[in-house]
């Protein structure tokens, strides 16, 4: 399976970012050439036969993601970032993390409305991040065919928060 | 000329982050599908014929460029983060930016002595943050085969700072 050998590239630390958190760290797997391709490939065969306009994806892992895949299906790309880097006007939303809060931002004129796009990131946790996103994208007008996550962390139940969803989480923690 | 397409994609931000700055909006090329393929390919087309093992990028906005081009080659690909990102060893560098400071990271154990890699951004400014990567991976004992900046504000002068590397930048300011 592409998911065991996936799961094999990526390392897990203890403590990080907070004590009692496993963190799984991707650098590892990014760093293998092949790793990096089955990685992006299993992504993209998630979405490739799917009707859509733009990838989105949030800064900064979400992007190592997300960019390939919009290359490859010769989609545009579209970034979610932090409070405070995107040069024109936004919309913006507050949430849960794992651990502390954040504020994530898109452009209000990234899509028309009816716009279809699919969401990219690395990981799904809580799914705070990626039901903001959601939320961010719906306001602005988008359609939300599908949300994909590298990595799952099945025990924090991120999926509830994305249950009205077409969610698909490809390596499970 | 791509490099005209590719700027003629780019949108003028007046005063942002701060009064006098202009910022170069990359996000209207990474929303235009030819136009995200035009860059990733000109900087491919920019390493493709080089000899070297990894690509490395800075967070966030390096992500962007430097993992479709470690795709497109069949690389492995190495980010270099903010402080406090990377969960493991690590060696930092402080440097100035064309408007305040930053801190950025590697793992220590992110090369191995020797290894060859290609710096890709998408932006070169004063310089600071990509000599401070060249300078991160030397310090590893990495070898700096090349430099790729997607776009050059050349009033800036950043070539200065690199002036002992193989540098290119595709689209000038």
């Amino acid at each position: 399976m592409k998911t065991e050998e996936i799961k094999s590239l990526i390392r897990d630390i203890y403590d990080f970012p907070k004590k009692g958190i496993i963190f799984r760290d991707i650098t590892t797997l990014l760093k293998d050439a092949d790793g990096l391709k089955m990685a992006v490939d299993a992504i993209t065969d998630a979405v490739k036969d799917l009707d859509f306009d733009y990838v989105v994806a949030p800064e900064a892992r979400g992007f190592i993601f997300g960019v390939p895949v919009s290359y490859n299906l010769g989609k545009g790309f579209i970034p979610i970032r932090k409070k405070g880097k995107l040069p024109c006007e936004t919309i913006a939303k507050e949430y849960g993390l794992e651990y502390g809060n954040s504020i994530i931002e898109i452009h209000k004129d990234a899509v028309k409305p009816g716009d279809k796009v699919i969401i990219v990131d690395d990981l799904m946790a809580t799914g705070g991040t990626t039901k903001a996103m959601a939320d961010l994208l719906e306001e602005i007008g988008a359609d939300v065919v599908k949300i994909v996550c590298l990595l799952e962390l099945e025990d924090l139940n991120g999926k509830e928060a994305v249950k009205d969803y077409n969610y698909e989480g490809i390596v499970k923690y």
